[in-house]
């Protein structure tokens, strides 16, 4: 599938970094983005950019759930590269302190994206709105769209349709609830109520979907497409990014880097942390429910693998056909 | 999706056997028996039907390879079921002794699948032949369809068209190099030069896409799915069956014993052999290639994760860009 106007955005350090913290060393980072860069992915998104609180620590919390602006610079400045991807960092409802944003020709970042439940859609857009004044990029990432009630989700939409501080506007499939067939659906109602927004999709590998779904979007119109390298993120994780690109036949991406890059560091990483389909994930995924508990199951070493009981503890007595 | 007409097959232990010889306990068989019956699964292929020979001795292969009608009856009979699944065994063109099929009314046996290559598939015809006489139901299963040349594959889709021994025609993914895209295309070939069969699909996981495309085959109209209880099968494996149960809606499957059998049975087996998505079969996926070269760097605990190497070695020039 050649599409010019496709652009791919890396999101393994930020949505990897759900699973430890954001604790990735400045050495994985560097490699990751070189790997990007190599790749001739056009975004990369290289963390959250929270404020610090009594909740978020600097001891607790890695420093890529901060993205100083120094450490940005020192990745960056680590790979000298024709095509740099622009760099992104991603804004949490509640938890950013919009001041701390310096004007983008004095910052490393260009692009901020904003991720929000359904409730939370105009904060979303305030938050926009704060970051394409300083001069930025901008995303918002309406989060389980497939757990919204529907006529809220097309109110939201309706809304960002009328908000030019929204570059990009997001389906993301928080539970990876999605068959191809609800992915159709979804941005059916996007492209109906926002369509002057131009379209990205964002998946989560419950059901082993997520690279499928993706696809799904490209052949429905979406041209922002995010994914991670070996598909690292929370619970079952991503879209693979050396799949995405397998399948994108632009001659501007090159795979090798990111396969050089995961037997270099993600094998590694493999064996400290988990990420990846299970039988947990796919249930979760199924019955549509936010991988909490099933991540929660997953760290426990005598429950993890008791697929069957976690279907029954989890399931609605309709969904077992009692 | 629902659709009445759609039947599922599970191959977990033909597909399974072939990463263990066919060495699988009888008890491990009858545990999966009763998931199927229990599940509501339409038919259940217990292994090959080969001829013992000097390559395929006993002492080296699984019962599951020869499917003796005692080793049937002992795992039909341990399992009391209101609505057991067909019984189904495969054949290989060039490794069976038809001469040994007892008619369908003194057999545990209800259909026999042929296997062939393209190439092949008059001698696949034949064998169809032969066990329809004897009173089975025959599929046809084209193995490989993504590396065969189109205009060979169409002339033997127009001479399985006229064979009514012939009773459903598969397309099969061997190589887990389709996209839905791919699927969609070989299944309007197959609907166009072989009007009168129904179809069936076979699915390989070598780019997580086992499940995708299964459903991307009932789209288009294929009502006979193979899947393996927890993907298990040769290399990458194929389509999970307690995800595809989940998918359709059909109220006579219950997938819950299938989750139990996984708990109980598989979870051991999965510390002794392994199966399932890797970076090593996602390439060889994605190259259209026989996933004998991957299968081989998977069993060398030196090379196993070396995917960029594997990329490199595997690859033309051409897929390199260079």
């Amino acid at each position: 599938m050649f599409r010019k106007e496709i652009k791919v955005l890396d999101c393994t350090i930020r949505d990897g970094g759900l699973i430890n913290n954001y604790q990735f060393s400045m050495d994985f980072v560097k490699a990751v983005y070189r790997a990007a860069c190599e790749a001739g992915v056009d975004i990369i998104e290289l963390g959250k950019k929270l404020a610090v609180s009594d909740e978020y620590t600097r001891e607790k919390y890695g420093r890529w759930n901060f993205c100083d602006d120094d450490d940005l610079r020192t990745v960056i400045d680590s790979c000298e590269c024709q095509n740099s991807p622009l760099v992104a960092v991603m804004y949490d409802v509640g938890r950013v302190d919009v001041s701390t944003l310096a004007p983008r020709d004095q910052s490393p970042i260009d692009m901020v994206r904003t991720a929000c439940y359904v409730q939370d859609v105009d904060k979303g857009i305030d938050l926009c709105k704060r970051a394409q004044d300083q001069g930025y990029q901008t995303t918002l990432n309406i989060m389980a769209a497939s757990a919204a009630i529907e006529r809220d989700l097309v109110e939201a939409l309706d809304q960002v349709n009328e908000a030019p501080e929204v570059d990009y506007l997001y389906l993301v499939d928080s539970y990876g609830a999605f068959y191809s067939e609800q992915v159709t659906y979804y941005l059916d109602l996007y492209k109906r109520h926002a369509p002057n927004k131009e379209l990205g999709f964002h998946a989560h590998n419950n059901q082993q979907l997520a690279f499928s779904n993706t696809q799904q979007a490209i052949i429905d119109g979406v041209n922002l497409l995010d994914a991670t390298i070996n598909g690292i993120g929370r619970g079952p994780g991503n879209c693979n990014l050396e799949l995405l690109l397998n399948f994108l036949k632009n001659p501007k991406f090159n795979v090798l880097p990111v396969y050089r890059v995961i037997q270099e560091h993600f094998v590694p990483l493999r064996r400290e942390i988990e990420w990846g389909f299970n039988d947990i994930y796919g249930i979760s995924g199924h019955l549509n429910q936010h991988p909490r508990e099933a991540m929660k199951l997953r760290a426990n070493a005598e429950l993890r693998e008791r697929c069957h009981d976690f279907f029954l503890s989890s399931a609605r007595l309709e969904d077992l056909g009692v």
